[in-house]
């Protein structure tokens, strides 16, 4: 398989945008007409109409693990669909599950997200706490299966400040700019034919200046934006993650686009119209901020 | 239900000792008489003659989810196996999951292991990179729900010095005491009668030194030590974890446990005797460490 970076790098080329539709299934949410008596059911079907809408916009769909574990067994095999069903219809799958151990047990994990068993995506998010020999599994899994990685680096939440942005005494920076320079080093193992990386970094729309710093010391890397819509990041404070080609970052919405469609009695046919239509006012905006950023 | 902190004495009390037995499922390890044609079925019976050779011997088990993951559904349908098998010999669960997330994706993984749905575990491990908020819902379904947690701290591999040691300029100490002293003071809010907290912490046992400062700075903290046995921690160094009362933490093995055994020909009761042995072994070893250092 080609390099994650340059498959990534592809997708976003022929849908010309780098927007992520995220898919965090929550039932009780969910319009009436979708739900049946069973969770896989009921969350596969409502995915399914998802994808339907969105396959033919974006490169990339992002599934939320917590939030299909929180279904147990039946929750995991509407993962399992969903991958599927996102892959089947020729979009990138990263599986955000923010997942991490050491030695064997990083390497089940990369087992579990990165091969060709088990549940298959084409990327997923890892958390750095453990340290860099955590990671390593990761990163050689990537390079064996085409795979892709993004580390926590800067999150968009309020609560980002109390560890990442600690100040060390070795570097005299943030704690979270160590890690993007262990990305970028990690990064440099797995590059595409594109320039860029496989291995990437998840750093949250909700704060420009950081982004900024943060794509000079990873210029190699994807970066992963979430918290653009929901969770207060506007498309200009996610266009700092982006480099001067107008690539290396995507950005991601969840709720956004698929729970924005008011009345839960919808019907099929208005849902859909509701996920197109939310995933083209995000794709007309991020692009336009984008455009606007590279000629800033 | 009772507070988990006060459930995990009371069963670390009536097994007169603190042993946790590490769950790790590696099909390729496993005894021949043991493997089926289906990885549910080989996972879920390995475990139940490991779990009918311990439930007597310890209070605890720790099923890690990465070794689960990586068979996936059927995996999946074993954790969850394992989990009822365990709770039905009446022992204690940690879920070894290292899970975070922000807000309501947090609140969806505790949904998952903390609630009474779902996989239903006792306790489970969570990460800390992405702050305190993001330990929050958790804290919140342990107080609901009778729930235990432990924050990674300060681990057992060599990268646990990468970003965990780093001296941070505002408190001239290193971060992983910073992360401590958010667990005391989160775990305030889920005292127990016996005094201990249901919010604890894993501290690798490859550090008794840095232990003993933890220690000091979560008092009321069950500290769950992994990395005794083949990541080369000592009992000795795993004793530095326990306050002087003999309680306080709990020490966890997996390997030396469960694939110690020899010869892959064996048979179903040399293999459970095995499992017998050297969880008697270690019992030995971790009370004889703990009593030599509460009298040092």
């Amino acid at each position: 398989m080609h390099p994650f970076s340059d498959r990534l790098v592809e997708a976003v080329r022929v849908k010309g945008n780098p927007c992520v539709v995220g898919l965090d299934p929550r039932i009780s949410l969910m319009p009436v007409f979708v739900k049946s008596s069973s969770a896989e059911q009921t969350i596969s079907d409502f995915h399914e109409i998802v994808l339907d809408a969105v396959a033919g916009l974006v490169p990339v769909v992002k599934p939320q693990l917590a939030f299909f574990e929180q279904y147990g067994i039946p929750g995991m095999k509407a993962f399992e669909n969903t991958v599927r069903a996102a892959r089947e219809r020729g979009l990138l799958v990263i599986a955000d599950a923010k997942r991490n151990d050491i030695s064997s047990t990083a390497e089940a994990y990369a087992t579990a997200f990165l091969s060709d068993g088990a549940f298959d995506a084409d990327a997923m998010t890892v958390a750095p706490y453990l340290g860099r020999d955590s990671l390593t599994p990761f990163v050689t899994a990537c390079k064996q299966h085409g795979k892709g990685l993004f580390v926590l680096v800067k999150t968009s939440n309020p609560g980002s400040k109390d560890f990442q942005d600690q100040i060390l005494q070795s570097t005299g920076r943030p704690l979270y700019q160590s890690i993007a320079a262990s990305v970028d080093e990690l990064g440099k193992e797995v590059l595409g034919a594109s320039g860029y990386s496989s291995i990437g970094a998840v750093v949250g729309a909700t704060f420009p200046e950081e982004a900024r710093t943060l794509r000079s010391i990873m210029p190699r890397a994807c970066i992963l934006v979430p918290g653009y819509g929901a969770q207060g990041g506007s498309a200009q404070d996610a266009a700092a993650c982006f480099n001067d080609d107008g690539l290396g970052a995507v950005v991601s919405s969840s709720r956004g686009i698929t729970y924005a469609f008011g009345n839960a009695d919808i019907s099929r046919d208005a849902f859909a119209r509701s996920v197109r239509d939310n995933t083209l006012r995000m794709i007309e905006e991020v692009t336009a901020a984008v455009k606007a950023g590279v000629a800033s």
